[in-house]
């Protein structure tokens, strides 16, 4: 006879809240796999039977905590974005926001997508997941603005949103490496002029 | 009286190089923060005393491990770029590489910049120390690259080596980020494109 796993019931949903918000910026800077249930207490000012009476384990803490540190990371983006109305303006507000958000970032200990991504690769395939779906959402965000871009004729109809939403991707997550190690701002604000540069050369029409 | 802490002596140089090469892929994929005592005496099939009588410390191992696999990288990358003759084909043997080794880079657990820099940024100072370091001697071999053809014409001469490496290896880093985790070369074909269309087009005079 199958054995069913009991369906896990946390004991509520605001402790869960609160558990989460907590420890998010100490799962982004010690790492999604590396901070132990020791941090967690800590941070938290809970036992560990509380922990694990609102989580199934750590690992769905180290879930939860990335999607809270995504969330409130597209929060910051939308409130740039969402201020200018041409594709073209958007396209510009995405880099202003790297540019002016580093330091907000930096304290509160790099990307989520950089942080989780490369932790999790050999290790976590759940977190994993949760990653490459973050991935795709930021893709699409970026490819979406550039489609409307084309719709609206602002922007160039040869062009594909997904090639160049791939390239200034990677230009914005290297160039955090190299800013939020060094702890120096050039890397991220040369990337974002470049991608600028090719915003205005390659895709406005 | 200020008491002096006695310099560490390594038990055996020998057993540190096995120890430091059998637990490199290890540092890699789990965390060069992450990776557990118990990992590197799994890995070793060596006693926790073993390896503390030849490493201080276990931040120790970690950072032999990330000189080892940095080490590593350059050699690999030093292959291809060595062949060439001049930095115009040099620096495509640069982006030539990247696409070639992916595979090999995978299996060992992805980019030991982008892992050991992420890793690091907000924990282990030496470790972070040491990154930054093989940051500038990334940054320096392909600004040197681009240097050398200006200085013999090949390239144009109103450029700066050190902007077109801080972009290239921001290309690299992140669309590394984005393959290593999704599992799909295309993002980091797709940063090896631009970097090639950019030599082609902003580099060779």
């Amino acid at each position: 006879m199958d054995t069913v796993k009991p369906k896990f019931i946390p004991r509520s949903q605001a402790t869960r809240q609160v558990i989460i918000e907590k420890t998010a910026t100490i799962f982004n800077k010690k790492g999604y796999v590396g901070t132990s249930l020791s941090d967690l207490t800590a941070a938290t000012q809970l036992t560990k039977g509380s922990i694990y009476g609102n989580f199934e384990n750590k690992e769905e803490v180290a879930l939860e905590a990335f999607r809270f540190n995504f969330q409130e990371l597209g929060k910051r983006i939308t409130a740039y974005v969402s201020r200018e109305k041409s594709p073209i303006e958007q396209l510009f507000a995405f880099t202003r926001f790297y540019r002016e958000d580093f330091a907000i970032m930096k304290y509160l200990g790099g990307c989520p997508l950089l942080n989780a991504g490369t932790d999790s690769d050999d290790t976590n395939e759940s977190l994993r997941r949760e990653v490459v779906n973050a991935f795709e959402i930021t893709l699409g965000i970026i490819g979406g603005l550039i489609e409307a871009g084309r719709a609206s004729k602002d922007l160039r109809s040869d062009i594909s949103g997904i090639k160049y939403s791939m390239l200034f991707f990677s230009l914005i997550e290297g160039s955090i490496l190299l800013s939020k190690t060094t702890n120096k701002k050039s890397y991220l604000f040369e990337a974002c002029d470049r991608i600028d540069k090719i915003t205005r050369e390659e895709l406005i029409s």
